[in-house]
């Protein structure tokens, strides 16, 4: 019970994980004309239309964030978290969300459970200025076993030239602005179920006087929404955005530099909330693998110039961290 | 053993299923704006861009033909199934298929079944003219049992106005062309399955005279990609256009009409294979459940102005019967 707990330990493994997407990459790029666009893949897909117009698409779901929301019969969460995972996908490419259409498929169609995800779909749509365009509901008797679904996301934005960083990416010097994550998002919640519920033996409706709250409420907190303050962004030269989602923060930041640059992040700027350190005790879980599955704390990054980053505070953005010469890659240093 | 059997005797309830239909639509209309328009929206949702283009976008799955590809350990169909359910429905509002996304969660990440899913998709994309442009692969580690995965699949179109069928409608005397399906494509699976396996009999692997091949070749044959045919067909007034799914034939049939119009469709018009002939005497199902379930042998639907036919017919399409003035629905008369 003392080995260090590791994401691939609880069940995912996210090595072959990326092997996978590389080997699916290749498959799919044989059907990309000039229409598609190069561009961050772990984010959206870029589409130019014929008018010259670019279109951003993204395909998510919430992972194993449902195992809890079943345990605690609410599903209202959950479907703002899977706009939220889509949505917060759209901006790093400079895109601003048009529509959105969820797929629920469920052994039998409980209404309950199905509109509660819809009613939070369509609650987050309509925070993200985007349309609840549309969804396929299934039912697949001998796929789920009564009670459980699954869901998935698409969301289409529309790319504003201004608003896509820089190509050439951020510089030595640039700032590292950052929003605060509403909690764990649903992001490793495999791994902080091994931890708190398998290891330390937590249950999900026990009151955990460091959270102040249940460990199923903590974990259910929905993904925050970063539509409005990115947007709303102030001007300057950008050089990358980032939702923190899958690789966590250190694979999210990591992503986001070229070679010969470090993002340095100094943890004494923002609060970690408290549900990162149970899960790290718990597992144990090493503090490299901690900020290669979770946000920590942080759930978007911006790479600023550095004249701009004033500005992005006064919108209340987190001035985190700074970029560096150095071995691409992401440090937490006080 | 002798019972009718019905899709709600089989696990699949459509009049629950579109009674929530109905509140998730409700729901999701508060999301709306007036970029929104209305449509057909058994089949795509419409969304108006800025600079005045109307993209269509859908959102379908598979349902339950993933539990027999995954007995027969063949994956590569269910990614073009998932390809052309969703390509397909952006045709009866008159668009072009542009890109195509894939959500594809398991338990675990086993490279071969989510790569053949991938593989199939994508060359039904080639196929279709569009994108392969992204996707999300979910490990989900306590949802999914070993060796199952469910996949679901989102695509978006242009609309090109002069392909629209006309607002007003189908007219009397309008002829009725269709292109035939390759089979039971992906809709009624849980009913062909209690039907032929439960109530039958039969083993998926054994080898049924009638079909000349496995019972599990018969009902993973892919689902017929009809963008070609549509995007080719010849001028004149187009009624209505109708992806024969969900609902079956008459369900389809029938959502094409206004009040006061009947489609009366000769079957001497086309080959009903004889899978729907074994799965009828197999439940035994009755003749209006086997209607209104089923494609049988009907995949897409095209309501003409009559001198228009003949164009059609040398197209390849089949003149499958004619509108007249009635009580709204199908009729199935020799």
């Amino acid at each position: 019970m003392s080995d260090g707990l590791t994401y691939r330990g609880a069940g995912v493994d996210v090595g072959a994980a990326d092997r996978l997407v590389a080997r699916i990459a290749g498959i799919a790029a044989a059907t990309h004309g000039p229409e598609v666009e190069p561009g961050p893949a772990a984010f959206a897909g870029l589409y130019r239309l014929p008018g010259g117009s670019l279109l951003a698409a993204t395909c998510d779901g919430v992972g194993t964030k449902l195992l809890i929301a079943r345990h605690a019969g609410d599903f209202e969460g959950i479907g703002r978290d899977l706009v939220a995972m889509n949505v917060n996908d759209l901006l790093p490419v400079g895109a601003r969300p048009l529509f959105f259409l969820d797929y629920v498929a469920a052994g039998s169609l409980d209404p309950g459970p199905i509109a509660a995800v819809v009613a939070g779909a369509a609650a987050a749509c309509g925070e993200s200025g985007c349309a609840l365009l549309g969804g396929e509901t299934a039912e697949m008797p001998g796929l789920y076993r009564p009670g459980d679904l699954d869901v998935a996301g698409f969301a289409v934005g529309l790319v504003d030239p201004h608003r896509r960083p820089d190509p050439d990416g951020p510089r030595a010097g640039d700032r590292v602005m950052a929003l605060p994550s509403s909690g764990i998002h649903a992001n490793g919640l495999s791994l902080a179920r091994t931890a708190l519920l398998d290891r330390a033996g937590l249950q999900l409706d026990e009151h955990v006087p460091e959270l102040g709250r249940t460990l199923a409420e903590e974990l259910l907190e929905p993904t925050a929404l970063y539509v409005e303050p990115v947007l709303a962004a102030p001007p300057g030269r950008v050089g990358a955005l980032a939702h923190v989602t899958g690789g966590g923060l250190a694979g999210r930041g990591r992503a986001m530099l070229p070679e010969g640059l470090r993002m340095r992040l100094d943890p004494q700027r923002w609060r970690r909330p408290p549900v990162f350190d149970l899960i790290e005790r718990a597992g144990p879980v090493t503090a490299t693998e901690m900020a290669a599955t979770f946000n920590l704390g942080l759930g978007f990054l911006a790479v600023v110039e550095p004249d701009a980053a004033a500005a992005w505070e006064q919108d209340g953005w987190l001035p985190v961290g700074e970029i560096r010469p150095g071995e691409r890659g992401v440090s937490f240093d006080g």
